[in-house]
């Protein structure tokens, strides 16, 4: 790490079904000073790796056990209890907690009971924060929630077509990757402001997809729904789906609402098509030799396509598009195939800037700039610390 | 019924779940002679209406019980024998039947295999072939497969992103209202052939709802999938759906498969949000009081105007807009609503062609003509029936 000039400091974690990335910063300058990640959490064979430096194993289970292990870390690296208040990525806020918010019990109890929302990740999450509660009462702690962007949705983006009942439990789409799209929109918006005011849609292309469709600064759509594994084919996740296959597969096949649960997150997707990889690298290498590889990218782009195109009926035309996330950084074969045919939008992709992820990759002469932004949804987290605590334990 | 000069007649049989429409057309002329409806099948109070004169209770249990009445009234009306052929609209006809086709033992042995596929159209289908080859053995029978028109689509709008193996069975985007599809593109053909080999967005609104883009005459993507419950909201199906509901209502309120099939298909779309009705007449007259029906039209409308995006992604831009079914014909402010925001696909509604359901209700400036065109899928079954049956019956 940088010899960094102040004493305290903010833990942004935010933590994957089987990763943790963190990244810390000064509690004052808002710099990162030293940032990593966990991998392979819960399978046995944990690896830590800090940017600039090698990957190590490190026998921890799972990512409560993960932070017990970071704080040791952390204690030599930036000298002890240098972390001041700590920022979580919350996967969902359910319907009682729209915005970021400081963690209290009350708070923590809504999380417990709204568990079945997101049992992938709530559960860790709950961990993460219990564990550091314990490890020291006094530590501030910050939900950043990845619902919260999308708060500002209209209604008729929030309903589902299911029987009102439902919607009174909360049973309501919600959408995700909030904290990435709300730094997108933050860069873009010094990049360019007056197309961050316009019409947009986002896309973020990564292990999850989903894109957005914001107008004047807010969100008012977006593919994901009440849980992450709607929208768009993923890596591993379908997205929306024919609601009749539930039926067919229970009857045919017999899989119960777990096994298909299981199918729709977990086998479905990239490597559902491929077989063998969810990985977008692996199928742009596999592609000259195995149509698998060819047809599970080509639905993967189609799709995503096609969600462009509905976002634009949305928003009655686009301004701007914007590429972040690790495929939207850095996939200029994706992109091309996802923005081919959509010049009656007003798109069109200069290839060699696309080749090399430039920042603008449309042409000069289009109409619709297309960026390509680096998200950090850690810079988000920190800075909604900062701003929560201003007052509290930032000023003491 | 009108003196018909011929002795010969088909029969189209085109069957809802609770329904049954029928229309006899002279074998040579292919004019409709008769044509009328069965409705509330199965439920303990049938009718039966023939138009243009009003409707009568008729003690028929069932579809198949219908078809018999039906052969007795026609004995009645057009003169005993005079159906010569049997033309049926089968709901699917899975991986095996791409077109439409005569029926003979394979084709039926095949309906009974996939019967999984549409549990709720197929049985009565089946039904009512057994009972017309038992009633008269010699009676030539025709197939007209409600997926046969999307054939054409290619593999990645039939692909589903789900595992490989699936797709190995059979489990695979087929598309619905096929029939409707092709006379309305027929239609369209006729009154401008340019527009009908460009690329078109057909929306066909009806108790069920999906919607289609056609290149060059054929089928390339369309919102329903494997089953007719997939795509946009409808009536009182939900369309696609978040998958993870599925896991979260099992767990939560105990919903299994069939209570999951039962409330996608018959307790949301329209019904479930507004809580009163699945008819949107119903809705547009409750909307003054009643902020559920604004609601629920509010969504219905939107997802249509996102699909006719979306399927504008997949044409590369649109040159026509075609509304048909009992919706799409009649109902201007769901139209104008839809067309709401298309501005930028060169989609304009002049008011009062669209309030008077013209034939062509875009403005003249308008760069996309929007037309309403009435469906008729009795026609197809008939004209189906004599192109099949050329060689065979009919020249006898």
């Amino acid at each position: 790490m940088s010899e960094a000039p102040e004493a305290r400091y903010l833990l942004a974690l935010n933590a994957g079904s089987s990763s943790l990335k963190f990244a810390v910063y000064g509690a004052n300058t808002l710099e990162c000073v030293v940032r990593g990640k966990f991998g392979r959490l819960g399978q046995g064979d944990a690896s830590f790796k800090v940017e600039g430096r090698s990957v190590e194993p490190v026998g921890v289970a799972d990512h409560a056990h993960a932070v017990a292990w970071l704080f040791d870390w952390l204690d030599r690296e930036i000298g002890p209890d240098a972390i001041v208040a700590i920022g979580h990525r919350i996967v969902h806020g359910g319907p009682q907690y729209r915005d970021h918010c400081v963690i209290d019990a009350a708070f923590l109890a809504e999380l417990q009971r709204i568990i079945d929302y997101a049992p992938e990740h709530l559960p860790a999450e709950i961990a993460m924060i219990t564990f550091c509660q314990r490890r020291d009462p006094g530590l501030q702690q910050v939900a950043c929630l990845d619902t919260a962007f999308h708060r500002s949705m209209p209604l008729v983006a929030k309903q589902l077509p299911i029987p009102r009942w439902y919607a009174k439990q909360g049973i309501e789409r919600y959408g995700f990757h909030g904290l990435s799209y709300a730094f997108v929109l933050q860069q873009l918006d010094r990049i360019a402001p007056q197309l961050a005011q316009g019409r947009v849609v986002l896309a973020h292309l990564g292990n999850g997809v989903s894109l957005a469709a914001v107008q004047d600064g807010h969100s008012v759509d977006t593919t994901m729904g009440f849980t992450p594994a709607a929208g768009v084919p993923m890596g591993t996740r379908t997205g929306d789906i024919d609601p009749g296959l539930v039926r067919y597969l229970a009857q045919t096949q017999g899989i119960d609402a777990a096994a298909f649960d299981h199918m729709v997150n977990h086998e479905s997707g990239l490597l559902g098509m491929s077989e063998t990889s969810a990985d977008v690298r692996d199928l742009l290498a596999a592609e000259p030799g195995d149509s698998r590889a060819v047809e599970a990218l080509a639905l993967f782009c189609y799709r995503i396509r096609q969600a462009i195109g509905s976002l634009a009926a949305t928003l009655g035309g686009i301004d701007a598009l914007v590429f972040t996330g690790g495929i939207g950084e850095n996939a200029g074969l994706i992109r091309e195939r996802i923005c081919d045919e959509l010049g009656f939008l007003g798109i069109a992709l200069d290839t060699a800037s696309n080749q090399a992820n430039a920042a603008i990759i449309s042409t000069a002469a289009a109409r619709v700039p297309v960026h390509v932004i680096p998200t950090d949804e850690e810079a988000v987290i920190a800075a909604t610390v900062a701003t929560l605590l201003k007052q509290e334990t930032l000023a003491s």
